[in-house]
């Protein structure tokens, strides 16, 4: 079994384009071609956390993936990261281990932040005039950095909780090319960009409906829980065109069990992006469209980011 | 994070007695101190195989463990060993995983052979005459091994399904300090035996109540799915003592579940081992009791024994 750290793993993804295993991930589970059960799920109270267990395969694909991700929320006070994990990668064959990563969940991150660059590929209108990121954590570094092949607009508008956050923000994303303003209230962002991406813990709705103008695309990544929401339902209502990453899951997390509980859509209204990038579903088809994509994070992605990186180390 | 190699495994583990801990360890399952959430489960068709991921706590303790474990049925025609596997210990304040056991299911075989040993010290009578084993595969020779301690007797009759594997399992056990005889009708051990453990895959019964003699302990280890069967259910009904590792998986695994579907026997037979260790329920109270104890491998076998072979590894 091949051990690779964070530092090789990091290395290695520099070489690489991930946009077309991700992408090929998701065209493969939404062909039903993906076996990915149910989360494990070990919960703990004292100190409180929480560990998931993602595992699944591609059928007459060479490898099965098992994804541990903690997450302990008392760490920061003695210095400590929140989220820590590793991917493991089995032969399909045979069952024998063959790599282990540890990646202490950047490769979450990375497949995370593609997926949202994929969203956008396939959703965004043509021209995006300004890019809109709603949060100012580590992910929203991601996904912006991803962006970066997807667009050529480099003027962004970022909203945060606190100044401190989005300064900080600000000077690593204007450090790799963009330039950033910053917002404490989301009607700004809805008023100039035409790309939208949130990426909060937020429990309650950041954008409304009667904020977003036409031709507006939003990627909602934040919520991955049933309880996590960004948007307001009927944002979900008013889309001309809502797309998820798995149907199966968005109908329990993420933004569309709100919309789906209120009534504002029905199930029939989400379609899968593995058959937008497949051409099995039109995409957007006018820059008048609103467009929504609600990412809550599928097992394949795991599956296809640590295939890569695997494959590209064992090349080296 | 620790790596532990298999030969670290084995050598670590010569100058260690699990025995306490895997005990330490049925007592606080019995005593509703462990988190064990199902097992999770990935099913291949071409080639055919399986991978189990068991994963659980002890409140209070200091680990988390995730075992995997897989079974490739088809490995053997490439010369590969069927099954393979994995031990990750992490640390329950923090998330951080601590350890990484490489055994290749070695520790499996080990507390297996340790919960038979557990069994027979609060189950055999005080005189074993002479042990019979059911199996003579790689946890026939676990059993017998783990057995030296908990009596002095070295007298063995095997029964298996074809004599070269009888054979070789004589000449090994031979050198290991037993005297091994080799039958091809488990009638005969039935008669000699007053220690008798089944070790097989079957899924029919092996041994039948009829032949089974008053004073008799019996340790069913093989049967730990839905499917398989080593004892005669009518066993289970005659034992005057019937003990388990786990009420709630025996109910559905292991010999119980077809003598609860033949009515032969109540869920209030069944006694939990961690019960009789801790002295909560009685063990062998004369030496004319006939006692049973199903075995079906429960997941804070699996902690116990990484965690004492970390420990010692890390204290070293």
């Amino acid at each position: 079994m091949r051990i690779i750290d964070l530092d090789q793993i990091k290395d290695t993804l520099q070489g690489l384009d991930i946009l077309p295993d991700i992408e090929a991930g998701f065209v493969a589970y939404s062909q039903g071609k993906c076996v990915v059960p149910p989360v494990g799920e070990l919960l703990f109270k004292d100190p409180p956390g929480d560990v998931h267990i993602k595992y699944g395969y591609i059928t007459g694909g060479e490898y099965y993936v098992i994804k541990i991700a903690s997450g302990f929320y008392d760490n920061p006070k003695a210095g400590l990261p929140t989220s820590d994990g590793m991917m493991l990668l089995f032969s399909l064959n045979t069952g024998i281990p063959q790599g282990l990563l540890l990646d202490h969940c950047y490769l979450t991150d990375v497949r995370t932040g593609a997926a949202g660059a994929i969203a956008a590929k396939y959703l965004a209108p043509r021209n995006v005039q300004r890019i809109g990121i709603v949060g100012a954590g580590a992910q929203a570094r991601q996904q912006l950095r991803h962006l970066k092949g997807i667009t050529p607009c480099r003027e962004v508008i970022a909203w945060g909780l606190n100044q401190d956050e989005l300064e900080r923000y600000r000077a690593e994303m204007e450090a790799e090319g963009f330039h950033v303003e910053t917002t404490l209230e989301t009607a700004a962002l809805a008023d100039t960009c035409n790309l939208i991406v949130t990426v909060t813990p937020s429990t309650g709705p950041l954008l409304f409906a009667d904020q977003i103008r036409p031709g507006t695309h939003i990627t909602a990544v934040g919520a991955d829980t049933t309880e996590k929401q960004e948007l307001d339902p009927a944002i979900l209502a008013k889309a001309d065109l809502l797309v998820v990453d798995s149907v199966a899951q968005c109908l329990v997390r993420g933004e569309c069990p709100h919309a789906l509980r209120a009534g504002l859509i029905g199930q029939e209204k989400m379609v899968e992006l593995g058959k937008v990038i497949a051409g099995e579903a039109p995409g957007r088809v006018s820059d008048e469209q609103i467009t929504v994509c609600d990412l809550t994070g599928v097992a394949v992605q795991d599956l296809q980011i640590a295939k890569a990186v695997y494959e590209a180390e064992i090349r080296e």
